[in-house]
């Protein structure tokens, strides 16, 4: 059962070159100094400063009143819909979504929402969209209760939802008197990449959280943000989870680094990713998304190839990628330069020329 | 928050012809005669000798080891849904099933599943669409676990499942190692319909039940039917949930009554479902679907009107009809005569000419 | 799996005098025929005015705003409780209380609240013993919710709760800001017990239900009470788990007839509960609770049986009690006059010589 | 709602000896240069190897097939409970236990069980109460499905439970068809202070858990063990959870570093536990439970004096105790020398001589 869907096959080189996801980022040694230097307490108990100064930055840094440091991103989204919705509740989101499919079900077996799944190109709906789910208020159907959007989508090809639209979904959302939430995994991507400051990015969502171990390159941990009140009962969630840690400041150490110094270089694995579908697009049989952010998604059909042929061919040559919904994914991060972007294209041509 | 859509207007008269649901059928004469005369006992100890009665004669009917005498048909679906599923697994069902939409989201707030909204036809979907939509069984997807179907298809206007499509859904789930559950609320309206034995109908399926107070006509009550097995581990939910009952035995002989005297005479609602269609054909700018069963689908915004304008007119003239999903639908049962259908079309028509 | 333990064994003779439970009384023919003749609607779209008629009876009854009729009291206390409380919260509840022993941990199941069990004789507790429950606010621990009292408590023996200690008891909740719930299975037989009329006993208590199939002799039935705003949630819950009846009118019509009928009476089943306590004393061996009530336990160990085998032997005299917590119970109820009390005596007494 | 209870009064000194929780200790700079130096993976893909090396290293310690590294302690029991249990199942525990008080109803909450409490001194119960608590098999009683125990007890005051009493307890929840869970928040205490071998102590559990961030001193982790169907199925909770992590193994190698370092060194605090609780024997009106291990738990209401006071009073001297079920609870580990010990024995007899 364990999903390890870039380990090698036996006689592979080690990886070299990895798009497989920005989460395998590692460590570098000045965040790892970061990590030592900082000084720790009882997080659980309230007394941790460096996760403290974490949580100051991050409500800053969204706008909001709110911050608390939890061991991943998947855990971000549980605890905030745990503390928006209640049994029976339905929840607005896209059909691609990350909580609809990658989270194991999470959310009907814990807080017992069901998942209303939008339509819409690139991971994307309108507020036009939303008033037509608006469903009656009677018993017989599921009161709604929560908006969901991700910012970049991921299965959505990594796309930017445009300041306008994300927030006249917002809008409508509230007009019911719905809560609105932003599952924020590469929410900094998309910051560079419109060049639009998160704080206005988010301004029209209750809660939102932001992942360190993506594009950032810390070891582990995200934030989530929201206004006081909702941050106070989304702690009896985290308890409830076994989410509370101790001396947690070692790892938010890193996030502090993150933020100080892994933000505005994210605009170099756009640029990376737009130079690997410009090199991608000129392999025949090869049909190539053009990237908003820091995802490459390509259709290899054409070529007459599966997806699982490919990476096995490539994991051959040390190089990962993943598949997603029946297209390969590429991922650009700070372990991956320009110069292996344009050997991954070498290489990924070669392998298809196999086909 | 009371959802009584037919409730006459201030003024209206009482419901002369109601169209609005066969639920709404009142128990005759000879029907409260059975009951009076049942003999019963402690339902909930196992000790009601109608009850058995008719928990034997549905296991008969269906082709199935035993059966369970329940309040409800929602309580026949939420019971088995929690005693295939466990928290976290996903039900494929479509995307209009009574259960996505009007249970009120209990499948998510009690048994905690998701449900895979399939797409299709009339209700309906294919083995093709199944194989489709199965996971990949990682640790990020949730597990799949029950394949569900409505025969007939509500929403889906009534449908009758063709039995090789509902044998063909039923094996590929099979091959997955689900398990699979009919909604059966109309099941002997497609039985009657399409001139097939229930057991035949529903030897795919895994649990099935049928409601006696639609068609049927009996005031309260719905049995599910499956392996011994299956039903003993649904009583322990049935007990939970408050369903075991005490001298239930007087409902229970209304449905004996009904399997003795209100089966064959399905076949009347169906032929006065098609005269209604009929008739509603030669009204301009009403779209009429073909009925299969007793639930007749008709679009009205060709005649410039909406439902609820046609609901209150109606209303007026001591009609009922309902409205699901954008459209009028009109319902056939034993209250309901062919001169009645006569005089409904004749209302409408008025009541559409003033639009 | 089957739970029926008076059930006869093999060859034993139908039950001639059931002191088994109150829930096994059987609808006279008066009562039946208030049935028949009742007027019945959609129950679940609020169209059947019998129902409505039982609840406006029952709201009165109880002084409180509103009223809704549910299958079974089992699910009057799993709906209270969905209504009450979320997941996570605790429960303050007797130790040998129904939902913690006899309802196959629902509460846990469906609603996720943990039940703090109290200590004290006779199924009840006090103000103090509450206040000492009272759990410090912090992350840690659950947080408390909802008093719950049993009235009658039937494993305390149908004692019946003083009134200065009921309010005593949910005086202490409310200032806690947790709400208060009343089982009142057998709550008739406590206001006919204590002489207080029943709006009187249960003024301290935010939600109440009343079972119509114990002394009151209905088959099926049990009515919640509480404010508009309660029960309007209440509704969502009972739809949800599948309580919601269509022509329920024809069950309600019993319950009024109860209410007219079978209160006053249940004097009489306290009166024959006495008797067969002073009987039973005569027994050597035999220690006997003083009933309250309706309910009379008594402890056989000094007899040199134990409780399996005098049911036994009683089922081969026609003649049935239960066993619950070691102790043997009997209880009297409509359907058991003063005469067969003096002989299930002289049986009792004639089955505990043979050991 | 924050819970800090250990931050000092405004113009209190920083903490200078602390014996609130051994959960405080911080990591060592040679203990942090194993962090730093450790080789790192994506530990949700199964890719990290330290963390492998740190499940090794544990599942053979407990000489259990499997492990699985987890954010905390809690989450431990989180997902040990929903893989070993279903919902509306009971568990039987001692109640004083952490998953009945200290864990916010998530076990209700998440889980869906019932907690059904044992009585016992110092935590513990015996085989025989275990046999008395042993509910019929109906479908009225929750079905008994795991007994859990905590090695050492904290609430028990540190108890050691004896090998022949935790095996005769896990036997018959075997011979009964249940599992067996071990709590082993403190289970190194308790093998040093007993002198057996870990796996001997927990050879009758089919799970256990050991948390780093106590006595062994590590920032963050705990590792579940269990065998390899157990462990398997519990990644699938790990993961809904969000407890699945990124380069975890940073955080990993001081777990590893711990075992190595700091399991034979429990003894000091042992022998610094006994130490205090022979000073504070001295004082008057002071009495203390005789320790096991590294708890002291002791009660100064014979001083004159409740918890919060003397509490407070030490903060001012730069001392932090606890207090737990209206005892105080001081906690050595090893951040506290025996000098410390003797100067806390010295602070507290002078704060309770004020009162």
């Amino acid at each position: 059962m364990v999903h390890a869907p870039n380990r090698p096959p036996a006689g592979a080189p080690p990886v070299r070159i990895n798009l497989y996801s920005d989460t395998q980022t590692r460590p570098t040694p000045a965040m790892k100094d970061a990590m030592i230097r900082a000084e720790v307490g009882d997080e659980q108990h309230g007394d941790d400063p460096t996760v403290h100064e974490l949580c100051d930055r991050m409500a800053a840094l969204m706008g909001k009143e709110a911050a608390m440091y939890m061991p991943s991103g998947t855990m971000c989204n549980v605890v905030a819909i745990l503390t928006h919705c209640g049994k029976g509740d339905e929840v607005i989101a896209h059909e691609t979504s990350h909580i609809l499919h990658s989270e194991g079900g999470t959310h009907a077996a814990l807080t017992g929402v069901q998942i209303m799944p939008m339509k819409g190109p690139r991971g994307m709906f309108t507020a036009d969209d939303v008033r037509a789910a608006i469903r009656p208020k009677t018993r017989y159907a599921p009161p709604q209760r929560l908006l969901e959007v991700e910012q970049t989508a991921n299965i959505g090809g990594g796309a930017i939802w445009p300041l306008a639209q994300l927030n006249a979904v917002a809008d409508v959302a509230h007009e019911q008197g719905w809560s609105t939430h932003m599952d924020g995994a590469r929410l900094m991507n998309a910051c560079v990449g419109a060049g639009i400051a998160a704080k206005d990015m988010v301004a029209g969502y209750d809660s939102v959280w932001l992942d360190f171990t993506k594009g950032l390159g810390a070891p582990l941990g995200a934030v989530l943000c929201g206004d006081e009140e909702f941050i106070g009962r989304a702690w009896r969630w985290k308890q409830r989870l076994g989410g509370s840690m101790r001396q947690a400041g070692v790892c938010a150490a890193a996030c502090i680094y993150a933020l100080d110094n892994n933000i505005d270089r994210l605009a170099d694995d756009h640029a990376n990713a737009k130079a690997l579908a410009r090199g991608l697009r000129q392999i025949p049989g090869v049909e190539v998304e053009e990237p908003d952010t820091n995802l490459v998604f390509f259709d290899i059909r054409g070529a007459g190839m599966d997806v699982a042929t490919l990476q096995a061919k490539l994991q051959m040559r040390g190089i990962a990628v993943s598949g997603l919904g029946g297209r390969v994914r590429a991922c650009t991060h700070l372990d991956v330069t320009a110069p292996m972007i344009e050997e991954a294209v070498t290489e990924i041509k070669a392998a298809l020329a196999a086909a």
